[in-house]
């Protein structure tokens, strides 16, 4: 299996701390973002869509969206766990999962594309209002987030799950390259940081 | 089993219309979206994020977000399939649910959220040019999709699944309440909205 990456980009990182949770080895071939090579006709054939992560099979069949791709994975690698595994289990990591992706990684990425480092690129017509709230919108959720692992150890509770392979790559993400670092204050949700970093997938 | 939904909100009819599909009944219980019951604290404790769907279970545990409700039913009622019957399926239908939900849904909620309804309620900040911008967005892909269509029959390929579900919801609260309704020329999306729309689950 090869799957489509580019270095810094956040969501082949979830699909490479998950491998790395399986204990999953695939060749890893750049996409080179900065070039275009996501938009070309041969790369829209493995993903109309034109993003990355994609995973392509030993028998050249595709499968696009992080998610999706540590769905497949699971499937074909049970262990260890990480989507649930029971019938609530499954239900209640999937709604975890989502309201990450839902209510904070959308935000964060309305702050990335309405924000300064897409803006130099100059490929995409900007909207300051709409950074401005969803600067807000990320800082609220993470104030969320800290009120939850107050009781929580993880996303989902007592287990490592894919929702914290989601949270832990989008607030990097956030921090480094949007400038929506959580405040110091936040001490939960630092505390969470660190047991998941702490990880040696964290470092894929 | 009790399903907290409010008539004509696109999110808890993607769940009913998945119900019916695999045959299975479920208490409904009215939450009024105009009278904020969806913000109550009591309301809260079931789902935090404040929003219906919510399933609850018959021991009160709870269930948000439609798709993770639908994965707890596949995964206490496996069939009809609806999900993916293999690792590759699993993965490819998550891809093509993903893809309508992060590239035609979210395009649809920005356009719902800054438009005319929502404004009347007068609850928002509105950002018109993210209208202007989602409207685009969703008319563009509403032209992937009829291309699409030329050759799938269903979202993902041969056999209907929850992607198409996903996606009929969709369509119709655009068209029905966001004002963004398929061009008549469209006529492989709409040969596939007239096949899908022919199955009794589609009235709920």
């Amino acid at each position: 299996m090869k799957l489509y990456d580019y270095p810094g980009a956040p969501n082949p990182r979830r699909v490479k701390i998950f491998l790395a949770e399986k204990g999953v080895d695939v060749e890893i071939v750049r996409c080179d973002l900065r070039k275009g090579e996501h938009k070309t006709p041969e790369f829209l054939k493995k993903n109309p869509s034109g993003k990355i992560p994609v995973l392509e099979l030993d028998d050249s069949r595709t499968i696009s969206e992080s998610v999706a791709i540590c769905r497949y994975i699971e499937a074909i690698h049970p262990e260890p766990n990480l989507f649930g595994a029971d019938p609530y289990e499954l239900g209640y990591i999937e709604s975890r999962n989502r309201q990450i992706e839902l209510e904070l990684w959308t935000q964060i990425s309305t702050s990335w594309v309405n924000g300064p480092v897409v803006g130099r690129m100059g490929r995409v017509e900007q909207i300051p209002e709409a950074k401005a709230a969803s600067d807000r919108n990320v800082n609220r959720y993470y104030e969320r987030l800290d009120k939850e692992f107050e009781e929580n150890e993880f996303v989902a509770g007592k287990r490592f799950s894919v929702a914290d392979i989601t949270l832990l790559s989008g607030v990097d993400f956030a921090s480094e390259l949007v400038g929506l670092r959580p405040d110091d204050g936040l001490s939960n949700l630092w505390r969470w940081h660190e047991q998941v970093s702490a990880r040696p997938s964290a470092k894929a």
